[in-house]
């Protein structure tokens, strides 16, 4: 009898998560009920909204509940089914969580047609957060040719794509990233025009060198002194769009000393949930889906192996030790 | 011959602003060039706004120049006329600054013809501070009827309108404000549902009592904890109007601690200045005045006699001595 292993949430981290909140478990795997299909997952997301999913705090998300599997993004494999709408060996996108198998109604699962894509990008440039990228910038940032556009954490899943659809919009695209050697791939790989290693000492003065032109739309991914940074150099009437503010998730974060700049600048500043504009994915993704398959949208994985490993990346991820999409690869 | 007295910067302050920052001067009265008008100011405006200006630092506005008459707002009567445009004994609203005549272009003045309604009324209720708020509760916080608005400074020029025009749009109308003395009047006279002291030990438990549905719109004047306090209530899309944030004029101002609740909440968070929008100022008068003149616009003033005043009484109102709209009379 096959088993499933599964990541439950044994308790609440208090700072930073360590090993000890999760607990590994084996349980037989499901049966598909009426209308629901059985999906073996191949690859499995961490993201950073996570953490906070982890807190029993008011969210957007209700918290994940202690001693259950932990929510998350997959993609897999129907291996059994129990509706007409998918059928055995069909590749799906869904929901399953922190574990090798699970069931679902079938109507909770996307199908994936693509040929020639690798599975695993459905969870990132193709997947949450491709769409992330592509609806802050959009909808809320409206970037216009000319303009400058920075994204922080430009070398994780989202910002790397935010950038590369700024620059396919005209625009002057600057990331912002930790270490030497991310800023290269965002320049070099993702063909952002700069990038500024907000662990330089001297971080300040080289963003400022890196927006001659002062900023009009950010993409804030960190919060923080990072964000600090870019109030300052905002043009009047600048947007920015907070899709996340990992600098804050394992604690209170740096308070904002910057806020002013929303004042004197007249900015536009909203806080976006990509799961809220459900009507917008498919416009999202077939402009992504075109880019990719071009070849004018690069993007990058960092790949843990085995659904043990799950803990100690997510981890990571929240120090910022992956580059691109974190996902585990679990056969 | 006739002199007019003018308060100059005579120098920039370094955190609150003192008396040595003003000088006073006598020089005599404008004559009328072609096309230009001298008026005769009744009541010269004191706002927060002009502390900012006090500075040489990058703002929404060219910083006041030092030895040149303070900027300002005021109202008061054509004496000689060099234009079709207006004639001797007009009553005008214009920008002559911290003195008792000035001149310029008759185009840069604004008729007032309303009867049985005091002249101080166009620098306060029916004037910029009455359209600031329209402004910023119709343009960015859009309430809807049934609504938690909350205003902070709410018994001053701004504050005050701001929650009447919610309760008039069917809200539910919070005021934030310093002392049980002006919560009194922000309840009584202005009818706003409930107003909180900021002041007071357990404000925060107050304010959460005060907005049992939590909060849809914030129109923001102080900022620092006294934002972070209503961040704390803020509801999902709620929006957040920013007019002001005086609590940090003189000098740093508190950092932000809450601004995760424009993640969580998916906030809209907006700056404004009312002087951007001079085509919806007709829209805003005609409200305004017609609220007025039916008695349900309620308003104070606080009234300082006297040119010789003006560096005080701009003082206090820094401080929040002042009750409703903070005007000098000079005749």
């Amino acid at each position: 009898m096959t088993l499933n292993k599964q990541w439950l949430l044994a308790s609440r981290p208090s700072g930073a998560p360590t090993a000890d909140n999760f607990r590994l478990v084996e349980t037989p795997v499901p049966v598909a009920g009426e209308g629901e299909v059985v999906v073996r997952n191949h690859f499995m997301s961490l993201d950073p909204y996570m953490r906070g999913r982890m807190d029993d705090a008011k969210s957007y998300a209700q918290p994940q509940m202690l001693d259950q599997v932990m929510q998350g993004g997959t993609v897999g494999e129907v291996i059994e089914s129990r509706s007409p709408l998918l059928k055995v060996g069909d590749k799906v996108r869904g929901g399953l969580g922190w574990q090798q198998f699970g069931k679902a109604d079938a109507r909770q699962f996307v199908k994936i047609s693509g040929e020639g894509i690798p599975l695993s990008a459905y969870l990132g440039v193709l997947g949450m957060p491709g769409v992330t990228a592509w609806m802050g910038l959009t909808q809320i940032i409206e970037p216009k040719a000319g303009e400058t556009v920075v994204v922080s954490a430009a070398s994780g899943a989202v910002g790397g794509v935010v950038g590369q659809l700024a620059k396919a919009r005209g625009c002057h695209a600057v990331g912002i990233a930790g270490g030497a050697m991310k800023c290269d791939i965002v320049t070099r790989e993702f063909g952002f025009d700069a990038c500024v290693d907000y662990k330089a000492d001297d971080f300040r003065a080289r963003f400022k060198d890196a927006v001659p032109k002062g900023v009009d739309g950010l993409f804030e991914n960190v919060g923080g002194t990072v964000m600090d940074t870019v109030l300052q150099r905002m043009n009047a009437f600048g947007r920015v769009a907070v899709c996340g503010l990992i600098s804050g998730y394992n604690g209170d974060g740096a308070p904002m000393k910057e806020f002013r700049s929303v004042l004197i600048n007249r900015l536009k500043v909203q806080g976006f949930i990509v799961s809220e504009r459900m009507d917008l994915w498919p416009q999202a993704l077939t402009e992504l889906e075109g880019m990719v398959r071009s070849g004018q949208l690069k993007y990058r994985e960092t790949v843990a192996q085995g659904i043990e490993s799950a803990p100690q990346a997510f981890i990571g991820l929240l120090k910022g030790e992956n580059v691109g999409k974190q996902v585990v690869k679990l056969i």
